[in-house]
């Protein structure tokens, strides 16, 4: 397909970004192209704007960014063999070599040379993507183009969720951002018997009591770890999933983990923490799992299967959608923290 | 105490119960005396009333059987610490050694030398009951007498059916006995993808489904494994709940597992059983687990924090309640295949 | 690269065959050609031979068999990209699809489309193979082209071994062939407490012996689960690796292995077998799991790291060899059972 | 028991200790009399004896102190069941209550109400210690009595290591003190592919490179971060085990560790330590256990497996040996670092 399709630029090593037009990307024998039918913005998108210090030594402009979206396979090069014109897919973001260790190990979550969506090669906010297509991901018609546009974060609540023993657990999900939000639902499909969400902004904390949160806690009116403590017999929960990347957040995360308990951090702080080693880590005997990306493929099963089943409903997550041109109305609405997933649709 | 209690006694080696007085149990200085407030009639009990092989080679007469029950807590022994007059609760039926290799590697449910309440030694269809402090597990005040003498059986179902992943997975639950239509809800609670259950009687077909089966089927009329291959796209289900004991249900069970899935096995057949251990468990590369008793005490945690939490209900399979003198009406029922769970009340 | 190459081919649908010059193969763009540097000969082999009824549902002659062999890559497709000419490399011959749920979800070894070299593809009995760039492994140049040649035994032996816990474990391989005496050397190497191995052969139990067995026996003479269980306090062992694939293998496998322990299944039963699943499995608590080829890719890098470090040393095992004209020696001595891994020179 | 014995007393809440005779200690129902036949002195003694600030958070003199040795049992409470007197035996410390939520889920380890031996109640540096029947493990008559007295920190060793997979894995032991030193014997002992060892003493190096280090690393003269990397093709050990509780060790270890690896954390750091979370665990996706005490009894079975079997020779760490009333020099040895394991004779 040749021509220029509508696309969000990131031009310059510079804070912004510009609606324009640009090539759409030209197709390898093994990839294919997925016209764009929703998208939505990540907190990485918003870095990406800023300008901020990862930003700065990740991204290369020209990059057309966005990572999480669905859409529909337009066309398909000439060694693809799976995928059909016409389905409807989702995508793995991560492009794994398939050829490392981890790769050949049952991880390619974390590839030594993996390429990421809208961050090493160009992204979502536009009409076409060029996707390998071992990374695409047929959704069932019964999922809408909304939910299948945020299978990226879903996934991430998928994976750090089921990343050990949940049923009849009591869970904490430090942070109450959209993949926190879709934690609680895990959790709770999952059979957790009970789940605390956590987060300083009423907007997330009513979103995660939505989505089936037992109790929230305002960590700047409460003592989120006296409170969980409270309720667990002071013993603390069985399992804390760390999705705020804050040092509080963190820190709050081990102290209310008890003894044996597992602690699945997702949230990447953005500079090294203090932690309580002995205390928190060593004498509890507890399990701390960091967790990367989705596993490929299980976790795309898993949340498939979760959705398809409806054991868990993604939909009060979508509080926005907008034209892919408006992004900038999208971006504001994410720094004001009045909204979980916002689609925008090229 | 002392003084006569009525109870159910198997009184000489031959088939037959009776309804008689005997002495009030004796406390040992780590015992509690339990007075009975709910007991509930298993197939074990059925197989010693008739008096088949089974019991032949197990059953020392005279002994009072039955083993699942509630009750509280009227007495303790001079070295009991942890359990007080007055407690609510429920009875381990195995009595553990505690010193053997299992009981100290966590496994007390497999103990080398167990001896099982109402089997080895007396057991619960009477007013009062003699137990080991160790094995008595407090009830909430929420839960029913007539589920709090249940918990042997769920017990059952919460082990097999946790004895791997289960959340976003298609699950089989094979024979739909009073353990089975347990096994069901706890899939259900747990978020499998979509639960099949199997029997030869609608009555009990008709629990499962009022229990959360998605499917079920009457393989006296339908082809299991066809019927679970179709509605699993040839695959098979990710993981199969043996529950029937019966070599055809073992059978089924192994050709409608998918390849990699997991088997958990707890119904006991009475002869060696002819299996396809090629293609059923070799090549599919199949994780088959035997499960026995209940995990000393994790399947109690869990099965407890699924009841507290309402994950699961187990009413609906409470299908009768009788004074425990009127046991023989029970055991009609049972044999006649129209109950599930009879509760007797001494 | 074209022209004609030395072969050993099954011709027609019957019993034997002819050492004879075929085309060597062509390329596809992801393959690479690999000259053999010496192949092996397999249990399987000897069925194709012999057309046994496997043989006959399986194989469609005109076939190049052998699976099991080692060499240097000759020359790349033209969409190679991490292999070299020039490379000195073993092959896992079982080519999955990477596009099923299995592949999807790290279980390639189980392909649900898998086609294997020499079975339903060209082997390895001939001068050159071709071989899809994945399916290549990489030899470190210390390993001799001998055992080079046995990874794909070798490998079955490394998953059936590390398929569960083993350090400190007593351990009974019961079938000596060469995959038991290999998982004879890698339960000793991963500090197995003491290994048991069985068979009806005295030469195979002697080789047992050399690769570290520390008790050897010959079920035509002893009672093998009677000396199991007299040595190890009446209770069986932690660990059954079943690699005879014989009813009474299979039996005693189960009957010497102690309650809680692990079974891993490897050997194929040519038919079903009668289990005396209560006692066996049920009560016992057992963990049985299937073993299918070898994980890929987790197991090479396992059995390379034993290798390279000099913990396991496989040369006892390459009993013979000779020039791959003289298949039919190989045949004759491995049928005598006097033989253990034959190498051939093409 | 009656009358008085040798002991070593911590008489008050200041530094040092006296050697004195205290009364033999009474025996409960359930306990049993060891005369010590052997101790050692672990580093936490000296903590105790220089009253530093956790020995004054937690040590209520006057106490007997000590908790590694080994003796005979001299005489048995009333209720004493399972043992025997003059039964040779090693003794775990950690005095677990049995009823509360851990123990009962097999993690008595990290029991809520743990009561240990030398810290929380009377110790072994003296000829009789009083320890309920529950903690003696029996000691095989092959294993010397200095042997035997070390059990506690080899078992941390154990469980350290096999706390996760070892077998053809890389393994990196951070801290070579005896702990240390037990652990790398442990990891060659298990087939590790390769064991580096690191520590800032020449003289513990040594021994961690006769215990079977592959690679020792003085990290005063080397960069260890640099040296496992290089020696592991740039991408780090696949196992860590952190045993020096210095913050700069617990980084060098995270560091050290390759994506998807295991670091399991025994070492003590005295206070919080600032971890690079995002680099180090969360994008790695790394596993990181916190191990304390040793499991009860697993850890014990795999320990006495690997020292009866002669995977595991423990002897080059016996560096002295002393009368217990020399204890003062034993102190001295270990201050001055050019001791592994001390034993005192009492």
């Amino acid at each position: 397909m040749t021509g220029t399709m509508l696309a969000v630029l990131k031009p310059a090593p510079e804070p912004g970004c510009t609606v324009t037009r640009v090539p759409i990307p030209g197709l390898g024998p093994r990839d294919v192209l997925v016209r764009v039918k929703a998208a939505s913005i990540c907190g990485t998108d918003l870095h990406i704007v800023s300008w901020d210090k990862w930003a700065q030594g990740r991204i290369r402009p020209p990059l057309v960014f966005g990572h999480e979206f669905c859409g529909e396979v337009e066309q398909v090069g000439a060694a693809v063999t799976q995928t059909e014109v016409g389905a409807f897919v989702s995508v793995e973001g991560h492009i794994a070599d398939g050829t490392c260790y981890q790769c050949r190990t049952g991880n390619a979550h974390i590839c030594e040379n993996v390429s990421i969506v809208g961050v090493d090669r160009p992204g979502c906010f536009a009409e076409y993507v060029a996707i390998p297509e071992t990374n695409v991901y047929p959704m069932d018609p019964s999922i809408s183009i909304e939910v299948a546009a945020i299978q990226d974060p879903f996934g991430n609540a998928v994976h750090t969720t089921l990343s050990g023993e949940i049923t009849g657990l009591s869970v904490a999900v430090v942070g109450s951002g959209p993949i926190g939000c879709c934690a609680v639902a895990v959790a709770r499909a999952a059979g957790a018997r009970s789940v605390f969400a956590t987060d300083i902004r009423p907007y997330r904390l009513a979103l995660a009591k939505r989505m089936g949160a037992d109790r929230v806690i305002d960590t700047t009116k409460e003592d989120a770890v006296a409170v969980v403590k409270a309720e667990t017999d002071g013993k603390g929960v069985d399992v804390v999933l760390e999705m705020s990347g804050h040092p509080d957040g963190v820190r709050q995360a081990f102290k209310m983990l008890r003894s044996g308990g597992r602690a699945s951090l997702l949230g990447i702080p953005s500079q090294p923490v203090t932690i309580d080693l002995a205390e928190d880590i060593v004498f509890k005997g507890a399990t701390v799992l960091g967790i990367n990306g989705r596993r490929m493929w299980q976790t795309w099963y898993q949340g498939q299967a979760l959705l398809r089943s409806g054991k868990v409903d993604l939909r009060p997550l979508i509080t926005h959608t907008l034209p892919l041109a408006e992004i900038d109305k999208g971006m504001d609405l994410l720094r004001a923290g009045e909204a979980a997933k916002i689609i925008l649709y090229p």
